[in-house]
């Protein structure tokens, strides 16, 4: 999913979502074709805006406070196949299709630790790409 | 995935987990065959310490502040695959079994707006069962 009109507004869909009290609202992201989920980040107006009209999943990292255009650094981006939105219009799901890994520890999904039902944990997800190349730049 | 044994404590993953400044942390439900994304709702300590414990997903509602043990009223329980946890420790991934539908318009995904790359906003899902007859004592 792409446009290659940039100049579309988004602002109906903006005002549909309902942000939380800092202005934030969660997407998951999941692989389209395996349907594995990745992971679980936020968005804020611009991120959603920009997602849609560039077609790259871009999230608000609230660490560094700022747009998070997912893969700027590691090259590990995700294209977006499809928007979606509940039906309380409070978290968006992304179909995306992932380059590599999506996890900063060089996993493919962030979800790797699997509790089990006599609460013991088990790693589920082997690295894939070591973290320090990564961020090499 | 289910526990004979109620008293199990699982408060070491219970403090592992980040839970917000409301105290409560993100849930994705996953359907663990199709690996379709049914909803996603927010957890509580209890409700962590219930579903690990009971085998049976229980949320933490955030309009009615109390234990939400999905299904109670409605019939359309979400029985526990798999329990997995994130690498930030801050969301929860659900493989579930889940009983009829899982969204409270009666489809089986919250998740049926899709937005379109011209911005326009499709059902993606139908209606499976009216909602009068979900909450039907």
């Amino acid at each position: 999913m792409s446009n290659s009109d940039s100049k579309i507004s988004f602002e109906h869909i903006i005002s549909k979502l309902k942000f939380n009290e800092q202005g934030l609202i969660p997407a998951i992201a999941q692989q389209y074709d395996s349907r594995e989920i990745l992971m679980m980040a936020w968005m804020n107006s611009d991120a959603v805006q920009e997602t849609l009209s560039t077609g790259q999943v871009c999230y608000f990292s609230r660490s560094r406070q700022k747009l998070w255009r997912k893969g700027e650094s590691s090259g590990q981006i995700q294209s977006l196949k499809q928007f979606r939105i509940d039906c309380d219009q409070d978290t968006i799901l992304l179909l995306v299709d992932q380059v590599g890994v999506a996890c900063h520890t060089g996993r493919r999904t962030c979800f790797f630790e699997e509790v089990g039902s006599d609460g013991e944990i088990t790693i589920i997800a082997d690295i894939e790409i070591a973290p320090d190349e990564l961020y090499r730049k």
